[in-house]
């Protein structure tokens, strides 16, 4: 089947709109800060909400085509769900990371796969940074780092220095040197038009995340193991370092590979379905 | 495999703190809103920090367990990936769903699914209300095509009267009726502890956007279709109409069902693996 695409359909935004006024100022006071919560809480001009509108509209009038699905009896279709189910649930964070080689065509294929995500007005608005080069590995291991040691420092005030040793096991992230691919997603909070006007993602965060969803399906399908990390204060030093743009926002970092022969994993359990789901 | 769990390790976050104060005023203002802000901001307070610090410290206490995968040969692996990725590459949003019953107990499945995400301090801060019932579907149409309509009109102003029957076709949401199943996935914005406390669930959003990635891998293995709306505007009235706590609030709305025998998607298509993907 051709490469098909889709679009998540934003809703009205007067909400988002009335709360821009009140928290505009902070834009002014710490330019980084204010465009991650730009980001995050959605804020937009009326002007930009027409173009967002005039962008769905296009959308709704391109040529609209057959949709040709593969469609399984009843029985297979809820062996497939089940099974799907059962592979995804072995599914786990792990942090003890083999440094074997992982086929390159397969970091292509889950990258793809990621690629397949819906998204708002179809913005695709993801970029996957696959980094395998030995010295940009440790240069962002020391980014992250830092950026935990700073926290665990203010978490644990005197009591940290003769806890030393305990802490280093929190802070330190020895997969970052040791995985052979760390997979670091960016969220293009804004796109550039011909006329060179910033137009800005909406939903770029919730796109992205799903995106992130469909990437840990494609590894767990593909044996191998990740921990979801969410490094976003080490976002502005790793974005200069990995030289991407302004409009690329560190989202999530991901170092991927076969699990270490001795991970361990700690021994927690998942929510039963009835305390997730509720039928009417 | 026993069923086994995980959690987003979070990062510092000095600047949302700081963010807080230029933010927090708007809560007295308009609750609903601010709510929804303080959500997507991810807004805390030292002491929640402190506890979520606690929280995370606590996993890290838990006991180990050895993590024992399903490791593929090369070539295996590599085919895996591949068909993975064709049958995601599949997916489209579909807004044209069949009125056919679909198995319950498929859906219990890909709601299972969606559950095997991660989550920040693994809070599983999700809650998938499925609705079947035409009334409470019916009631639901009601909701999100009103929302739709005063969008529709703002941006169309005196034009919008003329142009009716075109723009029907825009906000009229008619497989909101005739889908067997609506999916509302809400996310849990902060949990309830022993003593009455709030517990703000850190990094709820991109959690549930997770959880909705492999939700969708999920519909998708089965053969059943959806299209990924966030009705934000609709929210408030949606959880009350569906009687959700207040910590739960709507993050997207998942018509699903079987394809419409004369389904048609908009002929868009993805980037190539080369726009997603850089590699270092």
């Amino acid at each position: 089947m051709t490469t098909k695409a889709d679009a998540i359909k934003p809703s009205s935004l007067s909400f988002q709109k009335k709360e821009m006024k009140e928290v505009k100022p902070a834009a002014e006071v710490r330019p980084w800060v204010d465009e991650d919560l730009q980001d995050d809480t959605e804020i937009r001009t009326k002007e930009e909400d027409d173009g967002d509108w005039v962008e769905s509209g296009g959308e709704e009038e391109l040529a609209h085509v057959p949709y040709l699905a593969s469609r399984y009896p009843v029985e297979v279709m809820v062996q497939r769900s089940q099974d799907f189910y059962s592979l995804m649930n072995q599914r786990r964070s792990v942090r003890f990371i083999s440094p074997e080689p992982v086929p390159r065509q397969v970091i292509d294929n889950v990258i793809r796969t990621a690629g397949t995500a819906p998204s708002g007005a179809h913005t695709e608005p993801w970029t996957f940074v696959v980094v395998s080069d030995p010295e940009v590995k440790h240069q962002i291991r020391l980014v992250v780092e830092e950026e935990e040691e700073v926290n665990y420092r203010q978490r644990m005030g005197d009591k940290w220095v003769s806890d030393l040793q305990r802490l280093r096991t929190n802070w330190v992230k020895q997969y970052l040197d040791e995985a052979p691919y760390l997979v670091l997603v960016f969220k293009q909070t804004y796109g550039v038009v011909d006329g060179g006007q910033k137009k800005t993602h909406y939903y770029n965060e919730i796109s992205v995340s799903i995106s992130c969803g469909l990437l840990l399906a494609a590894l767990q399908n593909a044996g191998l193991v990740t921990v979801t990390t969410t490094p976003l204060n080490c976002g502005p030093q790793l974005r200069l370092l990995l030289r991407r743009p302004a409009n690329e926002k560190l989202l999530m970092l991901l170092p991927v590979g076969y699990p270490a022969p001795d991970a361990t994993v700690p021994d927690l359990t998942r929510k039963p379905l009835n305390d997730i789901m509720v039928h009417l």
